[in-house]
């Protein structure tokens, strides 16, 4: 179970031992090994106060939980009953007024103001160690560094590309496929990636997956991949204006770099979606396209920057690097 | 008053007809005409699911409001109050469980789950209009793109800059400054943006504005202007470490394009930091150094993706350029 799982509002509910009380609001009775109180505070793992996100070490006896909050969204119903439920009145509390802004906090019935709760019990070290917050540092790769620590780190760490291939030989998610074209050198396979549900047109992310094996990432990348990349930009952005009705100009097209996996892809996500924090590391594919077309051998010439995480070996190796000189 | 001031939680309290209730909650009676209860919901202007924000045009009588809730951050404090609240329990709401994972929706008690309330009223449509949902759409902005319909609208459009050259001629916020170099050609002022409180590090953001007068914007750089470029990092950098102990690698410093304002000038935040919806208008001064090097008139020669609010009168005058062609 991911982050971006907990993240994601369209969970499955089973029906147990359920209470209705109205016809939104399903109670539950807990087992008194699942309520909250059953937890003692630990400590704070990780938080994120954009998203109203947090990530607490908890614990029961001596087995150790983790729990996850995260505050709601709103929406038109409840944002309604906020404004119109009359007991509301009584809990705002002035912050200050100036002329006609006037700044407040609301404490509106707890019925409106749900908290999506994720616990992981009994959680092992290994749970607890992936949520826990990881300071997040920027290198600069010049070409010589690629070559001597990230290309030899890539060759030692690359995992399985198993999957990959079982998607472009469609032995696997053949019915999510939302286009397909075999051409060995500029063909690729375009499917909505994982984390979208496939529905909410707000969060719509799509990956392509190219057919050519000789591309792990940016780096690799020269003029020769011109019409390839062309290829796949007209080719998804036509899939995609068909298939949800999203325009090219409503898009966001870009390659990871560092990719997650070392398989050329692009990932397309809706303008108005985006992961926290992730800047360093998104490089939009017109301005790919605009470096190698003015500039060849651009990708083996560059510096490029982007984020790791404290605990990536791969972070590990940039600093063993710079202590050797 | 803008979005950002909204999403700043360091608002300043005046004590006014105020009851204490304990040592945390202040309670103020409010007189009728600011209590929620008065406002009657008309529609939803605006949301965002990621960060729980939403903008809400209301009516009193026959005047009109907009009502902006935005749920709070956990911090450490309430997070622990929820987990071990014993009256929680009871309003545990079971989603699903698989195993050791199991997800919830917990309503804790009112007073641990406060919204960030503000009232515009009466607001005019000037008032709505801003916080009217814009699409955005991106614009590839070629060479002949830039001088045919971005130039000429930067010379039309462009606001006074009289509030930079007061902070360059030490007139106004000359005690925020961080940072002041003199030299014309490389000299810069390093300042906290103003939607920094100048405390939180994890939302540090500062602003280097260079003395020199040439620069609009990204497409003005070429070769001659790498000094100034270098200069601002790292005397940037070298300042920021030590007035804030933040370091150059958990900094994200970069450039906007189109700048909201065209004297050219730094931005430099906090990884953890980051607007959302913003990567199209981000170049990174890493980037743009290294981009510069590779290519004397990289900036003249390239075509530029940027996003535009639908409103935006520089969407336009892409648009009516399109339909001439």
């Amino acid at each position: 179970m991911s982050e971006s799982d907990v993240q994601n509002n369209g969970t499955k509910r089973c029906k147990l031992d359920e209470t209705r009380v109205d016809s939104d609001v399903t109670v539950k009775t807990q087992p008194s090994d699942t309520s909250l109180d059953a937890f003692e505070f630990v400590r704070v793992l990780n938080q994120r106060s954009q998203t109203k996100w947090i990530a607490i070490e908890a614990k029961s006896g001596d087995q150790k939980a983790v729990v996850l909050l995260e505050k709601m969204a709103f929406n038109e119903s409840n944002a309604r009953q906020i404004l119109e439920d009359n007991s509301s009145a009584s809990s705002l509390r002035l912050d200050f007024q100036n002329d006609i802004y006037s700044n407040y906090m609301a404490f509106p019935r707890s019925d409106l103001n749900a908290i999506k709760t994720t616990i992981i019990h009994p959680a092992s070290d290994r749970h607890i160690q992936k949520y826990l917050h990881q300071e997040i540092r920027v290198v600069l790769e010049t070409p010589r560094l690629y070559a001597e620590v990230t290309y030899p780190h890539i060759q030692r760490q690359q995992l399985s590309l198993q999957w990959v291939h079982n998607i472009l030989d469609h032995k696997s998610e053949t019915e999510r496929i939302v286009c397909d074209i075999e051409d060995p050198d500029i063909g690729f396979v375009l499917l909505p990636d994982m984390k979208w549900d496939g529905i909410q047109i707000e969060t719509l992310y799509l990956v392509a997956i190219c057919r050519t094996q000789g591309v792990r990432s940016l780096r690799d990348l020269n003029e020769t991949h011109l019409p390839l990349l062309n290829h796949i930009k007209t080719t998804s952005c036509d899939a995609i204006e068909r298939k949800y009705g999203v325009t090219r100009d409503q898009l966001r097209i870009y390659i990871h770099y560092q990719p997650s996996y070392y398989h050329f892809h692009i990932h397309f996500t809706s303008l108005a979606f985006e992961d926290p924090g992730t800047v360093e590391r998104i490089h939009l594919l017109d301005a790919v396209i605009n470096n190698i077309t003015l500039c060849n051998d651009y990708y083996q010439k560059s510096s490029l920057l982007f984020p790791l995480k404290q605990n990536d070996p791969l972070f590990k190796a940039f600093t063993d690097k710079s202590l050797e000189n």
